[in-house]
């Protein structure tokens, strides 16, 4: 194992980080409002501590070696994310303890909690331990809606073009459509992937922004919310949520942009390059959208004339058209793993509820921002298990799966099956453990055990019963959060990066 | 498909269920206590019907063809059991219609009601519909635990003997140690091995029978209990189940005789040829005693102590052996998919409910009576999961998973994947439809969903809430007790035979 390597991109991480810090300081002047000086120095003394931290480790383990083994990439994913969730959550720390008039037991004195949120935000999960959002000043917001964005940004570039260049994490699952190796070698196919994604995910925030901007959110809502959509990470500005604004067009806006962040981003790649067809044939995106439609229509029709509460406090008995507003909304929101809210729905009719926890598991594509299984890996898994079916009374038939022109080999099949069965192992081992850890006076159901441990280890936010909509995360005790956190690692990095850490054949020589 | 055939073997199925109740009315004659003639009459009743309609199927269909294609034997087996469950249900129906001072209420008037207790019953399942068993005929009762008593054998035949000759449901799976196709071809084989298990099966049943007499239970009591135990069904001839008799001795030979049930039948096979050392190298065997020895001293010791209602409604505070009495007791009747309770499980500690619902997806063994996924499939996944996981930082190193002396070649990892996988797709299914099909006033719980899904598909018997060891699933609707009948013919057929039947293909030529 080099460390010397991954602990020189380490410090290049903290020095990013620094900066993107010390630029949501500067931002933050440009709005009206004031936040306080406490939360500018705790964003300020974050970031020349990353800086420097940074910058010496960077310095001190300088090497001429750039060999970006399969070992030391896991290793420094996994770190940057453990490492990062650490720098990223420093400046709530700080705040809390400089600010005056801080509440004394407001939850950011707790340095667990601190850690949770900067999780929540680089995993773009969007589970909040806070239940006052509105009174964080809003330095703070903006670089929590930040964390979000630059931890989506991560994933899809780690996923879309670092990974596969490794052959990590089924290099065909990601790679479908796109062409092989470059001849000039893997670097700099990688770079030039990378370029046109962050150019991507660049062009959407600024169009969401215009638009919600538009929509009559002012820029910093706007901002704070397209982080948080097109990472489909799910942390508002507010307490009720996307339910606060109350606006046809800015759910509508946000459904739109939740559906593309749920996409395989590699496919925005081939469009830019004009395959129209390919992207249109692509299996997975008319599964996603295929799902996504059918999850929201069964939703609405459950909700028509169903008495429902809204984040914003307000009871309504929905019309047509207002229940599938909401449907589509939640549904979309939960799918892509974006956990944002309109509606309590914890309130929601059994059905309703069933289908969102399903597709909870279900998450985006390949390639997307977004969590949960993936769409693909179902879908494989769906065929398998049709031919599994069909090999009982003919077992000589054989009927090559294909995703779109390359047929899924043995070896795929089997690492698919094995991820979504380890999914579901780290589900219930996560539902079980916090069930077992919560002091009887939480009275923790089960309900809210099992779907904190969907909600994180698929990355969206909310679940049900005490973790619902309207509720949050701050009440857990110190080692249900320290699962919680480790189950959105877990479920962000596919498990790769995080599982292979506890093998113990993973740090001894190849 | 060889229709005719297929009848031809189900006339003849119907002909020896007949038999086998015209056994069980004259075998009434010689316990002490009548069951009123109303008992008996139903019994010969169904017994001659039976044989006439399976004497006509027989008569009418007999052909030269003796071929047992793949397709055929799977239809056959669905239908035995499809057919076989409404024949063994016709008794309880024809005697709650014929018998005098039947309460005008009574379960068994309603004929799904019938049907639901015969197919637990021939399934070993052991979910009863009954509120109050004691105020049936013994006659009945009798019947009743001779449906466990014949559904086992069929299953151990049908596992260990038949499938596997035809390659049907993991050959590999079964036959691990067994010697390959005799030189004779196959039908001499399957008679040979047939004839050791009956012999085994029959041995067993004579040992309990005269163990539990010599522990002080009576004749009736003894040979019933000791049907539903080999068969690690559940049904048992009292309200409060083994609890009844409160007695340490008849625990530890039901505990030993559940063990031995839900062990493999051709284990037992091979001790008979003298084989010692292989049976206790078997990783499945060896799996399956330490599963279910850690899960039984993790139930018993959160029980030490803490408060529980016996089934026979006294509470107690367990002493440290009392605690380890019922915990063992409890949990093998779960993980053996028994289902026999001496306390009110439900009532217990969560990590124990925990661990209990956990060992009811695992089951017992593979040739065994018992349900559930079986501890080799689990085996077997755990390996390839822990194999995908070295894959991510080695990709190149192949380590082949042997059990025994054989290698699980792929095909096998795959279609152990995939069963997995289906019968989480089956529970999460059966769970959801059940919430969804029972009227609001039962306010059915999720908890009660889900664990009389897993409770059925397992073939277990009780769960938890209001299918709880002290509760029954008479209350149900209609529709949800045709989706429970249905996972209990799913779960103990291990899907196949079921499920192709909902494959087009099938149904086709060739």
């Amino acid at each position: 194992m080099n460390y010397r390597f991954v602990f020189n991109q380490l410090g290049k991480l903290l020095v990013v980080l620094g900066a993107a810090l010390f630029f949501v300081a500067i931002a933050e002047r440009t709005f009206d409002e004031a936040s306080g000086r406490s939360a500018i120095r705790a964003l300020l003394t974050t970031a020349f501590s990353g800086a420097a931290i940074g910058g010496l480790l960077w310095w001190r383990t300088q090497s001429t070696l750039a060999n970006l083994g399969r070992r030391e990439a896991l290793l420094l994913v996994a770190l940057s994310w453990i490492v990062g969730a650490a720098f990223a959550g420093s400046p709530y720390y700080f705040w809390a303890h400089m600010a005056s008039g801080v509440e004394p037991n407001h939850r950011f004195l707790s340095a667990i909690n601190c850690y949770f949120e900067a999780m929540s935000g680089l995993t773009t999960t969007g589970a909040t331990i806070l239940s006052d959002i509105e009174s964080i000043p809003r330095s703070l917001l903006l670089w929590r809606a930040f964390t979000h964005w630059l931890g989506g940004l991560g994933i899809v570039l780690l996923f879309v073009a670092v990974l596969p260049s490794l052959g990590v994490g089924g290099k065909k699952l990601y790679q479908i459509e796109a062409p092989g190796p470059s001849p000039e070698g893997v670097h700099p196919h990688i770079r030039e992937t990378a370029r046109t994604l962050w150019f991507i995910y660049m062009g959407l925030t600024v169009i969401q922004v215009v638009l919600l901007c538009l929509a009559g959110m002012d820029l910093f809502e706007s901002i704070c919310h397209t982080f948080a959509t097109l990472a489909t990470g799910g942390f508002s500005t507010r307490n009720a949520s996307v339910g606060h604004f109350n606006s046809w067009i800015v759910d509508v806006i946000i459904i739109f942009f939740m559906f593309l962040a749920g996409g395989n981003f590699g496919l925005y790649h081939q469009l830019i390059r004009g395959r129209w067809k390919q992207v249109l044939k692509d299996p997975e995106l008319r599964t996603y959208t295929g799902l996504l439609v059918g999850g929201c229509l069964i939703v609405s029709f459950t909700l028509v004339e169903h008495p429902i509460v809204m984040t914003h406090g307000t009871e309504i008995e929905p019309s047509v058209t207002e229940a599938f507003r909401q449907g589509f909304f939640t549904t979309t929101s939960v799918q892509t793993t974006t956990g944002f809210c309109t509606s309590d729905f914890n309130q929601w009719p059994f059905l309703a509820k069933g289908v969102l926890v399903m597709l909870m598991l279900v998450g985006g594509c390949s390639g997307s921002t977004a969590g949960g299984i993936k769409v693909i890996r179902l879908w494989i898994a769906f065929r398998v298990m049709i031919a599994e079916i069909e090999k009982i009374f003919r077992p000589n038939v054989i009927r090559p799966i294909k995703v779109g022109n390359s047929a899924v080999d043995n070896d795929l099949k089997l690492a698919t099956l094995a991820y979504i069965l380890g999914i579901l192992v780290l589900f219930i081992a996560g539902a079980g453990a916090i069930m077992v850890l919560e002091p009887a006076e939480h009275e923790c159901s089960f309900t809210t055990a099992a779907t904190a441990s969907i909600a994180t280890l698929c990355t969206i936010g909310p679940g049900l019963h005490q973790v619902g909509a309207v509720e949050n995360y701050g009440w857990f005790s110190a080692p249900s959060k320290i699962i919680l956190i480790t189950l959105m690692a877990l479920g962000r990095l596919e498990v790769f990066a995080i599982i292979v850490m506890f093998d113990p054949k993973f740090w001894k020589g190849v």
